[in-house]
C-alpha cells in the first residue's frame, strides 16, 4: 500500500492527520502540485482527475476521496474510531464532517484559487467569487465559534475526523488570509486543544 | 421521526430515492424554499443553517446533510445496502459517491445559482463563476460516459447511493441547461436504468 501525498495541500494532510492518529505509516509518493506534476501524464494515470491524495492497494487498486480513504483505514483499523463508535453514531460524525466540509473547507479552498496569485495562469481566476467565498468562510467561523460553546469537540464527546477537517482547513485558510478572530473564544480553545495534538505535525 | 423536506431541491430528492429504494416512508414537512421559507426563523430554529432536508427523530434531535441522514437510515434499514456491503466496501461506494457530489453536483449547482434568474436579489450572482463551473459540469458528464463503459452502475456491480447522487445531479442540470450528450450512449443507457426504477419518481 502506498499514499500519493502533497505536503501543504488540506486533503493529503486529512489523511496524513487521520493516519497518524490510527498509529498507522504507510510508504508516501510525494506529487508536487505546485510544479502541476498532477496533471502530468504519470499521475493522471493514477487518477484521471489528477486530485490527490490516492491510496493504492497492494493489488494495484486505487482509491480517491481523502474521506473515502480515511473510511477505508478506519475499517483496516478499528481503533481508536475517528469516525462514529457504531453505525448511527457514524451518522452524526458524517454530519459534522461534512458541515467542515461543505462550510468551511470548500469555500475557503474557492477563496485561495479565485483570489491568489499562485493561481494566476494556471487557472481561470473570478476575483469576485473569491470574495463571495470569503465572506461565506467568515461567516461560518462565527458559526463554528457559537456551536463550540458547550462541546470540546466539533461532533460531540471525542475527537473525530470533523476535528481534522475544521483543523485542515482553518491552517489552510491562511494562504487566503481567513483566521480565527481575536474574540472567538471557543474556537481558538478548540484550536489549540486540536493543533497540540502529535498528529497534527503529519 | 419527520422528514424537513422540498420537492424540486436536489438534496432532499437524494433522502427521498434513497427512501423509497429500502421500501421506508417517512412523514414530510415541506419548507418551501422557492418561497425562503427557509430562511425563516421557524426554520432557522431548526436548522440554522438554513440547509434541506433535516432528519428529525422522534426525542427531538435534528440529523441534517443528505448523506449523513442517509447512512443513518442505511443503519437503520440495512436492506438494501445502498452504501456498501462491508466496511471496505463502504470506501469504494464513498469514493464514488463524492466523485458525483463533487465533480457534478456541486458545479452544476453553483452554474444555477450564479447564472439562473430565480437568485437574482437572492443570492450575490457571479456569473462567470457560473460559465467555469458549466464548463466542469460538462466535462464530467463526458468523464463519467467514459467510466460506465464497462460497468452497468456509477460505483460497480450494484445500484448505490453513488447512482442516486448522479440522477439527482443530473436531472437537476436541466434548470442550468447542462444535459448529457447525444454521443455519450454510455451515459444515457446508464440513465435510462436509474431514471425507470420506482425510486426515480421520489
Amino acid at each position: 500500500v502506498k499514499l500519493y501525498d502533497f505536503g501543504v495541500a488540506p486533503n493529503p494532510r486529512r489523511v496524513r492527520i487521520f493516519l497518524a492518529e490510527k498509529g498507522v505509516e504507510v510508504p508516501i509518493v510525494t506529487v508536487n502540485i505546485a510544479k502541476a506534476e498532477n496533471r502530468e501524464p504519470a499521475f493522471l494515470a493514477v487518477n484521471p482527475l489528477g486530485t490527490l491524495p490516492v491510496l493504492e492497494l497492494d493489488d494495484g487498486r486505487r482509491l480517491t476521496e481523502s474521506v473515502a480513504i480515511c473510511r477505508y483505514i478506519e475499517a483496516q483499523h478499528p481503533e481508536p474510531p475517528l469516525m462514529g463508535v457504531d453505525p448511527e453514531d457514524c451518522a452524526w460524525v458524517e454530519m459534522w464532517s461534512r458541515r467542515m466540509e461543505i462550510e468551511l473547507l470548500f469555500p475557503i479552498a474557492q477563496t485561495f484559487r479565485n483570489t491568489h496569485a499562485f493561481w494566476a495562469g494556471r487557472v481561470r481566476q473570478v476575483p469576485e467569487w473569491g470574495e463571495v467565498c470569503r465572506e461565506k468562510s467568515e461567516q461560518r467561523l462565527a458559526w463554528l465559534d457559537a456551536e463550540l460553546a458547550d462541546r470540546a469537540w466539533v461532533a460531540g464527546e471525542r475527537f473525530t475526523i470533523a476535528d481534522i477537517t475544521a483543523l485542515v482547513s482553518i491552517d489552510f485558510g491562511r494562504v487566503a488570509d481567513i483566521r480565527i478572530a481575536p474574540a472567538q473564544k471557543n474556537l481558538q480553545r478548540w484550536y489549540e486543544a486540536v493543533s497540540s495534538r502529535p498528529s497534527a505535525q503529519a
